[in-house]
């Protein structure tokens, strides 16, 4: 039997999103039951360099459930196996800066890290784990792209938000007979679009697995019209693309270099659409919006159950493992099978299916 | 491979539940894009007799998805095996009026039929079934208890509906230091009210299953003063219960010689906390509020899945079944595995361990 | 001109209300502004000889704009000029607690006070007033039944939650053909049944102001399946009373020997109704749900307004008053015609009568 | 005394708004009540001239309360004094088609016509009251710029949805650190922006009315870093311009020559600041989803007093008016004092102050 861990650390990292606080109250209220002391790490990974580290009390975990965002703040671009720094002369360079992460935990007490994020954090956390350090993570994303789980939590409430938006959508397009186009985040997979497309009542959903022809596009519409069918919604993953076509890149991110996409599909395509079948066409790019505020009870509840689950890892000393839920239960993955991948919609999957079912296209 | 079929039926049966018209619009479309008629029988089972029947066109299918209740009707006492008739002297005989259901449907030229309802209705449903009718059922209720799928349509909206009300209720509770108790639906299973409590961070959570202790409620209400806790909030399933007690029946409903709850269990225990600790304590009722109005995205997926799956077992054959969600997936059970039987919450479920490992009492 | 004022204390009175922290971060955001120091009162005006009084900085108006109920607590039962004690043998006492409140204040420097609450608070700040303290009231109250004022914040919340509960409804009654009664909170006044009745479609309105006749309601029931309407909603405020009859009174507060209403003149309604008509009918008391969460967008400004305009009166020295909104403008009125009075519905008010003209019946 | 009108037609025309169907309602309830026939014009003012004319029976008002949009259809581009159309070669003209119209109305019977719509549908309806046919205006904008009513319904409901999205917005901003600029509808008139700014927490608010000064804008949030504030949330009407600057005007549409900007004043700002200030900032243009769906408790109150305040001047015999509220009450102008303007908010408004009060900055 492993020797019991009496300090963990806990650290959220990537793109903020719905339930981030309901796993950090999880994790706090069940240390507070086992009296096992929880330290927060700000900012991400930023913060195990720069030593910003505090313990949570049991208070911390109070009326944070329904909190959006994250408590403990958070950062997506501080790899700290390839931090990006900045010379005087404005030159970007990258450094490892991992070496001194155990000893900076050691300082402060910390024997095992609860790191919460997505793809990119699960490499890190993958990573800290080969380095020796006691690792579990705890899978996030909106997108619900990443390995190993079925489902990440924020992914519920991401396509509630984004349904009730193509709802509100719906009697704009009725009133005056057009199509509205509709950009949701997904840059690599489509759940969120295809979620909230076929929620929403969308009639034409296209997602980044699926390239779709510009021209079925717009035939779907006419189609549509023959029948006496007026306006048209039509849901689009941010990062989906016409067959042969690539992901429309906006602008490079002067911090990171990294390459931001700003939303500009469904701009792209508004254009096409009226230009072709002379129908109104309107874009929406809903952006943000969908990662933000209080998470649904889905939510709540898969982020406390991640949250627990983490603990329970954490107290048979079962490390380097990422929380994961596996046909509707509790389960636990290894890290190494998670980072750097993506969990795409399979283009056969009963979703899918269903749509194509009752009517929807996919534009291919 | 079995003739195609050309005309099928559709009813509502039971309490109603978000969802139900996704469920009756995908069925539409699915039939519409299959060259299939399909018939919407009135009021539920009554329909069945009374021949209310109207055929479906592809514009039924439209504009229903957002709408809660069921644009069928439905009814929760016309059991066709056993309905109930009143006498002129007001008393109340049971006849059974399922011999010319076989007849009714066949002058309409209806061939098979999606029945979509609860334990009751899937009860019908086998007899139908057994009666050599050929019949899909697709399981429907807000409490979650129905044998064969993990999950049913319309619970993921109640039980959003009841968190919010829970968020609310904490404000009102804090601000004036008292206990506030929140009753919930479910009379013999409590995944409405463990759902909904864990997901509202409710303090102490009361199940049918897991009989409690009054005294043991109370202590748990003084032991979050004695920690600085002022308030606290007690989410009760209408069908808990003391050790030893049972559920509290308020009247007979005078139409089906059935048992009525009204909702009794809070106040009753209200009253009893606030005379034995003496902290100040209100009960709220939720009662039919968490099952109107629009569907979560999460059960208009869901229901939109089992429409399409019900057409699926018609097109291959496979009637006497019931479309179910199990690991994950689509799926089906045979209707005789369904009725009379509630799949109540095991004491050992992930989300009572969970819960307790956060701190929330059962009362037991 | 006078002296400026350079410490205030603020204290939230009464039942909590969603808005009262919207005031508080006005008023604390103004304050630091223009230099003026912020005591907050603890629970309400128990504080007062409590001495529960902390230092607000700039960053406790951070955060709570969104928050429901009040992060300084109330109290709804600490009048002290009539403050209730219990002796040993459990026999009730009033004492008059208010001769150390100005001592109190002073101790810590208070030279002014803003004090938020309804009726019962504006009596107490009127009390005040007159023992020479610097008093500016501001109204709260979801009944919106404040003299002096032509709107108080929360009013709105409580209608938007009220009318979204009744859209939950109007799908359950429209599924079974039935009769819902919503009961809603409006003790003397009945603004928020009128206007959630009206905004939720309600068929038949009760208030206070107009005591219905039960054959009159039961009539528009019956009248209303006449013309092939299947259903109908009843909207009607806790105080509403038959003709002759009375408000229904369900216990005495152990705390207060204050009459507590429960809820029951929906329950007493139900029955009747169903036993004359013999409709099937059931009723759901909203309760404590209407007065929690987060305030909508209108309350929010309100309530800045509110303790904006607080600020100013404050800087120009007009004590004694309540702030107000008059005819669409920020207004302010003597403290002393407010207190011990209820805002009722006129008879003939533009909604009343607007309501009449779509058809809704009052009963009367 | 006037002859009693017996028949009267309805119309929606420019861009849809939520409660649009609550007036239409409120409309036919109160026609069935006093005998008088409607009829509804499809898709604004085109069905005027098309005849795309029904009948409105008692049913036709029911269940359209909570639904967004218009059920008669609307277009903002078909003014019958100035229709656009192309001719083969896709050159544009206009035409006068208004001469028609009297003859168009007389064929069906109408005797007076409601017409809703914003600038342009007033200034139409003003014409038509010229040319001698009996019309009443209901003022219904989103916007909240129309002249002669205090507020127009549907500019609750704008609010409250951008208020919730800058609600999410604010966890974003503060998990990352950024500056978030939501762009918000309002060409010309910043009372959307405003309202929601305020409420939603906005830190800076930038509308038409006030040109503003980009280096103040980022002096601002610098201001805001220097006192620990991480995140600012900047919310700007899509009308919005620098001192000396214009709107952003994007393209021209090409069915009606007109100029339709898509947005751009909050991508120009976000660059702007990032480039200046250093601080990471993302830009959201909420679009046209904060005017589709549900309206508000508040809107749905409002469009029915406008619908019983329209029927009530038809009653009287008040023809060329538009109904309005002023000072709280239902009341009405000559159509004439309506079209060709536009309601701004005057620089010292009580909500401009109020915001300045509590160190919102308007960047100027």
């Amino acid at each position: 039997m492993p020797g019991k861990v009496k300090c963990i650390g806990i650290l959220t990292g990537g793109g903020d999103c719905p339930g981030l606080n309901a796993v950090i109250r999880a994790v706090v209220k069940d240390a507070v039951q086992n009296g096992i002391q929880v330290i927060g790490i700000r900012d991400g990974c930023r913060g195990l360099g720069d030593k910003h580290m505090a313990a949570l009390g049991p208070g911390d975990g109070s009326n944070i459930l329904t909190l959006g965002g994250t408590i403990l703040g958070s950062s997506n671009k501080d790899n700290p196996f390839h931090l990006i720094e900045k010379d005087k002369s404005g030159k970007i360079h990258y450094h490892d800066r991992s070496r001194d992460i155990p000893k900076n935990l050691r300082r402060v007490g910390i024997e095992a890290m609860v790191i919460l994020g997505g793809d990119g954090s699960m490499t890190v956390a993958n990573k800290l784990s080969h380095m020796g350090l006691k690792i579990i993570g705890v899978p996030k994303t909106i997108d619900n792209d990443l390995m190993g789980t079925d489902q990440t939590f924020g992914h519920d409430t991401a396509v509630s938000i984004a349904t009730e938006a193509i709802d509100r959508l719906h009697t704009v397009a009725d009133s005056h007979h057009r199509v509205i186009i509709v950009e949701i985040m997904g840059r690599y997979a489509g759940w969120l679009a295809l979620r909230s497309g076929i929620a929403g009542g969308g009639d034409i959903i296209l997602i980044p697995e699926i390239p779709y022809d510009e021209k079925k596009v717009g035939e779907a519409v006419l189609e549509r019209r023959r029948k006496g069918k007026k306006s048209s919604i039509v849901v689009v993953a941010e990062g989906a693309h016409p067959k042969g076509g690539k992901m429309v890149v906006d602008r490079i991110n002067p911090f990171s270099a990294e390459r931001i996409r700003l939303g500009g599909i469904s701009r792209q395509l508004a254009h096409h659409l009226e230009a072709k079948s002379g129908v109104e066409t309107r874009s929406v790019i809903l952006g943000h919006v969908v990662r933000g505020g209080t998470p649904t009870a889905f939510d709540r509840n898969l982020a406390t159950l991640f949250g627990v689950q983490a603990m329970n890892l954490i107290s048979k000393g079962q490390f380097g493992r990422m929380v994961a839920l596996r046909n509707n239960r509790m389960s636990s993955v290894p890290l190494v099978q998670v980072g750097g991948k993506t969990r795409k919609v399979p283009a056969n999957h009963e979703l899918i299916r269903a749509a194509k079912s009752i009517g929807v296209s996919f534009g291919a």
